[in-house]
């Protein structure tokens, strides 16, 4: 049999991304203006420290969280920022057209607020992608990320229009319909050639540590990632409840990843991904419970529990997931980002039942609700439906065979050069 | 021969970190508030700055610093957030109930001041770890990040509340309190089996760039470090100094690093490991000296020497040590931060006496020699009692054959799936 | 035939080194002090954020992104940090001589001006250095980057004094400054042994990812690198302009370099080192026609230019310059820095000419040629003259076989212990 080369992507992915960029800046000539009178200079430098965090989470965190895959890592990195670079544009795009920041006269304007936000819809995307990782070629994911962009901005839309939500609450949903999206891609997605477990779906020393980069800038700079869209002059004190609550829960979430890890296994080893992703638990459900976090010890059990709740998933859902729905998630999103996400929307649920009058009680409770089914509907729906337009076999998938694998696409020179 | 296997911490490191976390969130629950009052908010967003760069330092910095081992990257990026993260909550506590900030009417109140304060003392813990990594097991690093932290907090206890001492002054003695308990842990655990010289204890050329990372992060962010304590209003000079000191004291530590360790090698080669450790000396030397500085030109003075004699020492006293007092070291913290810090208390000392009257200079010399042996003794004393305590088996120590190798703690999934 | 080592440098490095640190120690003391009254402390917090961002793309960004060669990361790395740390001692001293910051009554003042700007003409010589990585020692890029310095430092001084040129304006020349200077360094260096490529100038997995950090932490914060010296209290509206500009430019950037990559390969492969070089072309371009760019969909227009023409000559440019004019150019800065500049100098030039009255527009034309030609001829100048001083054998250059290799200058201790 000769040997078989993974189809060249020569005649789409620059044919898309040419277009696309060609669009989105004929979109930004009519359309987009730099906003010139950000409030307040002691603003502005605060909200660019925060901006740069989430730039480093968005492009270090995500882009090495992926290289753990012993021979994805060109890809992980290198996709992770071509999406992240393209769902920006878009994203800044979207957010002007959908969610106008205020009652300005026409157009966007380009501030740091729009800047962040737009990060953080990048962030959905990238979330979205950690399931399909290996599986789909750059085509794929790029369509995926806009698609996915498109769908966050809309379910925001719907939450702030019908429910009147708030924009803080309605982003931080991000983390659960990027997982859910994902995973519905990737459900749709599957083939038997990634079952049980491809065999290059490992990691190796190298690729261990280049995730704990991901892992650590991800880990360090999640406080300003959670506190970044709280508003600074009105809500000042929730904004350093939920700078040292994000710390002190990211704090034991790793501790409780690296026990429950260390429990689970039969012989007492620690397992390097899942902790990688458990760690991260904490942030995600605090980032969904936030404003209803006031105390520090609250913050340390809801950490405690999303470490707990999502180790234990690593450990014995996600082979189940993959056996049973016939459903394959690369890097675990399921249980680092949706599972902690949902607990962080339990806790809040919870936590302001057990503050209020029973009235108010129960219309949050119904508010409460209606926010997390019409993300997971909007999330599952649109997922599905982007697998279907994804399993399109013009978009030339890669072989079971070149399945997380650079040589589909990377050029290696070591090979073509004499030795 | 049966393999040997090494023990499991199945039974060991769960129960011991599910125990302390709970305990922690019970006192939190009883003690800790957060500080809603942070006086100003352009120190607060100055502050936040200053505790990320230390943030990034603790866990970027030392975790990959210690990742130079060939076979021991996991454990040593892997162990160094474990310790990490458990020492802040613990130093929290320790500081809160110790050296409360102010007048505060009851209980702990977090703010950045404590937590920048936290991941100090935190920082003198994995000092204390890096003369003893690869020998000891995670339980062993946990309890003796534990102890030392308390010690550290005690120490800083008895010169403020014995000698008055400066709250930064005795702060800063944590490279010298965490090198000498470090190395009085690792001489008390000492075991033939390492004696010459290791086998996995040497780097390759990934290794080598991890390790890169870490330095290169504890080298740019060192400034931050050495100034975040220095009171914002009061003492802006002395800020400034110590930024710009430390600055260029970093920069002629580098340059001096790297010629000495040439300059000593037989080959004329230059030592990677010895480099990476030698180019700090002139952070930690600053520290100890930075309120008497107030030059640039004594600054790097003082980052010469300290470059000149640690890396004299790595290349000439290591050996020695292990020979001589069966002593291993394994990042030689004693001539990374020991020898540079008693440097830097020389200098100190040197600087104040050439600039002060006769009387002034008496007392203040009798105080300074106080606060260094007082701090000496504790050090060596705690770090005697805790070898002590972690050399009882009943904490499973691995043997000798799996020192310096991730594979006693952790899973590698490629030696699992079929390949 | 024997083994042949490469030379020894123990009797040159060390010695320049300690020459050259002595020598700036005591001018230090001469003439260096600390500017003790920082006009304001917000501007101060916001110049000290700005200024780290640049430290790390310095010591980070440059000197990862030169792992990328299969042996020779460690080279990479250490002597980017030798070359920075010594380069900012003398540019602190070079610009105080030279270009005064403000009226001071004698010496030289530490700002955090003063600190930036000597970083950016670090930068200059480490674009420099790029051009002649693996083919030169130790001492022989010392002397480079010093003289690079001094070269770069004359020419702003020039361009000042002659032209009345802005001094963002003249310190922004340094991309395509320091790439000239050092393509004539390497084409006077140029040895047959290189040709056509060397068996060791390709890259491998882990170090294609050592590279993507760097590249990462570069392109993240270059909005930093081109904003850092824009006046903050009179021009704050092109402060704006500046980082949203940069940041789309460099968005718009990747995409295309990744495009550009896979459809100009023949397997429709992407290439790891193009696309990490092209996809920072975009900030080199902004960072020279930022003053002129007022519009984001003019900044993208720019960053996908600057991408297309990077990305194309590394395909097709790069060889030919080898062949055609037996220049080699290890990290392609022709294509990464100098190409994306020129673009940027035309993109200024046509902005301003579109933009102003006919007598306004050539006094700009003239004045902005001669910019661009005084530069151009003092780099390949300097250039020659340095490359004609590195190629005295007394630097004692490593063999053919040894070059891009980092056993010619580091000890690897695997090695020599037993195994």
């Amino acid at each position: 049999m000769a040997p078989q080369y993974a189809p060249s992507l020569r005649s789409r992915l620059p044919l898309v991304a040419f277009l696309l960029e060609t669009i989105f800046i004929l979109l930004f000539f009519f359309f987009v203006k730099i906003e010139q009178h950000e409030s307040d200079s002691k603003l502005f430098i605060r909200s660019y420290a925060e901006f740069q965090d989430i730039h480093v989470m968005i492009f270090m965190g995500f882009g090495f969280l992926a290289t753990f895959l012993v021979r994805y890592g060109f890809s992980g990195s290198g996709f992770n920022m071509l999406l992240a670079a393209m769902a920006i544009q878009w994203a800044v795009l979207m957010n002007g057209f959908l969610l106008p920041q205020r009652h300005h006269r026409r157009g966007i304007h380009i501030s740091m607020k729009s800047v962040i936000e737009a990060e953080l819809c990048a962030a959905s995307a990238l979330v979205a992608m950690g399931a399909v990782h290996g599986k789909t070629n750059p085509v794929q994911l790029l369509l995926m990320a806009l698609v996915e962009v498109t769908g966050f901005v809309i379910n925001q839309w719907i939450l702030r229009t019908l429910l009147s939500a708030d924009p803080l609450y309605s982003i931080m949903m991000l983390h659960i319909f990027g997982a859910l999206f994902g995973v519905m891609v990737s459900w749709v997605l599957h083939r038997e050639g990634i079952n049980p477990k491809h065999e290059k779906e490992k990691i190796d020393r190298s690729t261990g540590l280049f995730a704990m980069f991901g892992t650590l800038f991800l880990w360090m700079f999640w406080p300003s990632f959670n506190s970044a869209l709280v508003p600074q002059r009105l809500e000042k004190e929730l904004k350093l409840t939920v700078i040292y609550g994000t710390y002190l829960s990211l704090a034991v979430s790793v501790v409780m990843a690296m026990s429950v890890s260390m429990l689970t296994s039969s012989t007492g080893k620690m397992n390097m991904v899942h902790i990688q992703s458990s760690a991260l638990s904490g942030g995600v459900a605090i980032s969904v419970a936030m404003t209803a976090v006031h105390e520090p010890w609250i913050a340390m059990t809801i950490g405690f529990c999303a470490a707990l709740l999502s180790a234990l998933g690593f450990q014995y859902m996600k082979d189940h997931m993959l056996f049973a729905f016939e459903c394959h998630d690369t890097c675990g999103v399921l249980n680092m980002h949706a599972i902690p996400g949902i607990l962080g929307w339990f806790a809040h649920l919870f936590l302001r039942l057990a503050s209020s009058e029973s009235t108010i009680a129960v219309r949050f409770a119904v508010y409460h609700i209606c926010v997390f089914l019409i993300t997971v509907c909007m999330s599952l729906v649109m997922g599905t439906a982007t697998g279907l337009f994804l399993k399109w076999s013009f978009w030339r998938p890669q072989q079971d065979r070149k399945c997380f694998d650079d040589q589909a696409f990377w050029e290696f020179p070591n090979l073509v050069v004499r030795v």
